[in-house]
């Protein structure tokens, strides 16, 4: 019944493994194939659509680290009955689509963190670096000052002295940013949805590096939006593929990070930070910034957000202030090109009206008083040592082969690991050793294996870095004898 | 050349004045017609038509109060400057469309609000009514007992503790309600936009009751999602209607308001409550309930949301806490069925990843020290004054040919004025003389001229409720007057 409805082509441009997993995956989640049924049999697929077993080998593996199949041993690949799967089960689920990334995965405890997890993916700081104390006081003195005002709506731009205060702290030099330029919004992840809301409609086009932030795939793609991607490399985002895709699909946008990318951690070199401008301008194509981690320096060159080089009003600047200070406080905002105000308003209000105020005004006392700053110098600290003890680590145990560019700041390092090893198969088998990472492939928007994998050091001890990076070079070594090993098995016919 | 691209169609079941209304705005929307482009004469735009100089002057009539057009006294009417025009300027926007509500336009002051207006266009509370001390000694508390874990992330459902306290409190009888189905959410109209990322896609149906809540429509339009109204009255929703639409156009949901209807004021019987679960059912269509106000009646009968009815899990349950407690908190939960649990909470997550935790751990502990409860009463003697006040004055002042059925609770009443007084007319007059409402034609899907307006009486001392009805009183009589004086000129021909 289902061999009838797959159609491969091999002339297409996508490997046939990928064919046969899309089929399968969508008629899985149409519910064409229903719960509990048994897939056919490798062999007997293979044979049927005049392939390789080892394509359907594959097909199945992606289905199965999408947790849309199950096998059973000794019997075959069966179907998950989607109605009845616990939400976020397991270890499937890291894998089981880019709607949820790493940040939901982690801290929403699905899977389970002990106390003895050493937990290289969530890439948020833990509680006891949060300045409590401060910020009870400036909670206190607001309630003080404001009273019930503090707790009636605020306006939907944002209340009007906090936006001052960013202003201020945002400008640099002759680069002046307006308190009406910024949009303060719940999160930087709300920033990009409300980009989403105002900017795409159903069917347009926008670019995003590859791989990137999968919170930005999954608002993008909740619009529906076509998702272009282009590949980032050490120095930004290769510039003449953007070109070709720009002249060819005319995006509303490119979504970058030019600090510290997510998750790579590459900086956009000078150079490239001016093309892009440039081919932004030549466009007219809007450019969507998003920054979190600018501060987190830990090199010689001093980094600025790309929207202060920005002369011609291109770029839609998403800074969290919540991210490496406090996640749980949701505060971000938007400086938007003078354009776009209105749409970005009205598309805050439709979200949720207004973010609260009463943490918004606690954050300008904290801003004006000038503890934002000490912070941030004390957050660069804790950070710069971790990021050493990370770094040491990883030069001395690693094996040679397995590719990364040391970033020049922020909380992440990306790794590659050498051909035929798949970052899902180290991410099993460190899972079971209670080492816990996000693997390359849930940074993509469409499926696909990756070599790559995603180390961050926020949420982890110095003293326990060392442990985990020790754990993880096992498992790398016991895959690569498995490859050595499965190179020679592969001589011999499949199953 | 504006002309040429005008097509009437007499046989239309659509009035005329709203057709050539409907093609102008489309091409003043889309820059066929340029800024400042004077449109043709009324009588000569009627002569090339074929149509009746008064169907022009309505249709341009409408446009203006859309602030898509402006006159010139002894001029013409022109196309305005959409590029540079102020956001939210003056009088016209509260007309400008239903992409902007009330609520937004009072609390953003771009309405300019003197210390003498006389706002019963608000319909959230003034600030002293805010429980201010309770809830920052619940702050504290929680902080000094979570410290950072205050301030990290929380999981996308919602803090566990608070999602119990909520169940507790909102199960009676035998209709219990599990944490497992409440979703936190910042705020009702989060609520609403993350049920439209959940369930609506680029051309999918829904209904809403007509008229109805304006950022509901806002956020239901965002999606690209086809809106049928269906027209409510005294008992609720009109239900052959909705009957009939639902089998023409199999909506994904219907989005309704059961208790105090959202202009109207309007309380669904027994009857049709349970009719409309029938139809839910019979047809396998969901109910989105939209709940801020039952806890506000001052009436005999006892109302409890529809989601207690409903046995078959057809009904997602919006609540807001927030907005006649402290709008400014943004808090509210939504009560789903189970086969939405997934898809929910993935719209959270990209929406804004969490609700501030802090925020959620100090509500926690407000309700289960049963604050919150005290709360509500006292919330709900303070408001029966004010309404009874509105109530007494409008039944003493208001003249008999206004039309109006006093609603059993909330905070708004709605009335319809005689035939030929357009409430924007009225609107523009109060605002002169320093008195808000909300004119009922915000409340449609659709642009249209509307004898209806909306009082709120939440943001006004008791002592000036009087003093408004009176103000309005006058007008309306001044209006009624004018009326009568067009109705002569109308006899001669216009212009």
């Amino acid at each position: 019944m289902v061999v009838e409805l797959i159609k491969l082509s091999k002339t297409s441009d996508q490997p046939l493994y990928l064919q046969l997993y899309n089929q399968l995956h969508e008629m899985i989640k149409n519910r064409q194939i229903p719960a509990d049924y048994k897939l056919p049999p490798i062999r007997k697929l293979a044979k049927k659509l005049g392939i390789n077993n080892v394509t359907v080998v594959n097909a199945y593996k992606l289905l199965e680290s999408d947790g849309l199949v199950y096998s059973k041993i000794g019997s075959g690949t069966y179907v998950t009955d989607l109605e009845n799967k616990e939400l976020f089960e397991g270890n499937s689920v890291l894998e089981e689509s880019s709607d949820f990334e790493e940040v939901k995965l982690i801290n929403q405890g699905q899977i389970e963190i002990g106390e003895n997890t050493i937990n290289f993916a969530s890439a948020t700081p833990t509680p006891e670096l949060f300045p409590v104390d401060d910020f009870k006081n400036a909670l206190n003195e607001v309630l003080d000052r404001d009273k019930g005002f503090a707790f009636g709506y605020q306006e939907s731009q944002g209340f009007y002295p906090l936006r001052e205060s960013i202003a201020t702290y945002l400008s640099v030099g002759t680069s002046k940013i307006e308190p009406e330029d910024i949009q303060i919004i719940s999160g930087a992840q709300q920033g990009i949805d409300i980009i989403a809301k105002a900017l795409l409609n159903y069917g347009d086009c926008l670019v995003v590096e590859s791989p990137t932030y999968t919170g930005a795939i999954a608002a993008f793609r909740s619009r529906g939006a076509h998702i272009i991607e282009v590949p980032i490399e050490q120095d930004g985002i290769k510039l003449d593929i953007l070109e070709d895709k720009i002249k060819k699909f005319r995006p509303k946008f490119i979504y970058c990070m030019p600090n510290f990318q997510n998750p790579t951690g590459y900086c956009y070199s000078y150079a490239k930070r001016k093309e892009l401008l440039k081919l932004a301008t030549k466009y007219e194509v809007l450019i969507v910034e998003d920054d979190y981690l600018t501060e987190l320096d830990y090199g010689e060159r001093e980094l600025l957000p790309l929207k202060l080089l920005d002369t011609n009003d291109r770029v839609i600047y998403i800074k969290s202030f919540s991210k490496i200070f406090m996640p749980g406080l949701r505060l971000a905002f938007l400086s938007v090109p003078q354009e776009l105000y209105e749409g970005v308003l009205a598309a805050k209000h439709i979200s949720d009206i207004s973010t609260p105020g009463l943490i918004q005004r606690a954050f300008d006392l904290y801003l004006r008083k000038g503890i934002w700053q000490k912070q941030i110098s004390y957050m660069r600290e804790v950070y710069k040592e971790r990021y050493y003890k990370m770094l040491n680590a990883v030069r001395q145990y690693f094996p040679q082969d397995i590719e990364f560019i040391p970033p020049e700041g922020g909380l992440t390092f990306w790794f590659k690991l050498p051909e035929g090893i798949l970052a899902q198969d180290l991410y099993e088998d460190c899972l079971e050793k209670d080492v816990l990472f996000i693997p390359g492939s849930v940074f993509y928007p469409t499926p696909r294996s990756s070599q790559h994998f995603r180390l961050s050091f926020a949420a982890i001890y110095p003293e326990y870095i060392e442990a985990g990076i020790r754990i993880i070079t096992k498992s790398i070594n016991k895959l690569l004898k498995g490859k050595k090993k499965n190179r020679t098995k592969s001589y011999t016919p499949l199953l």
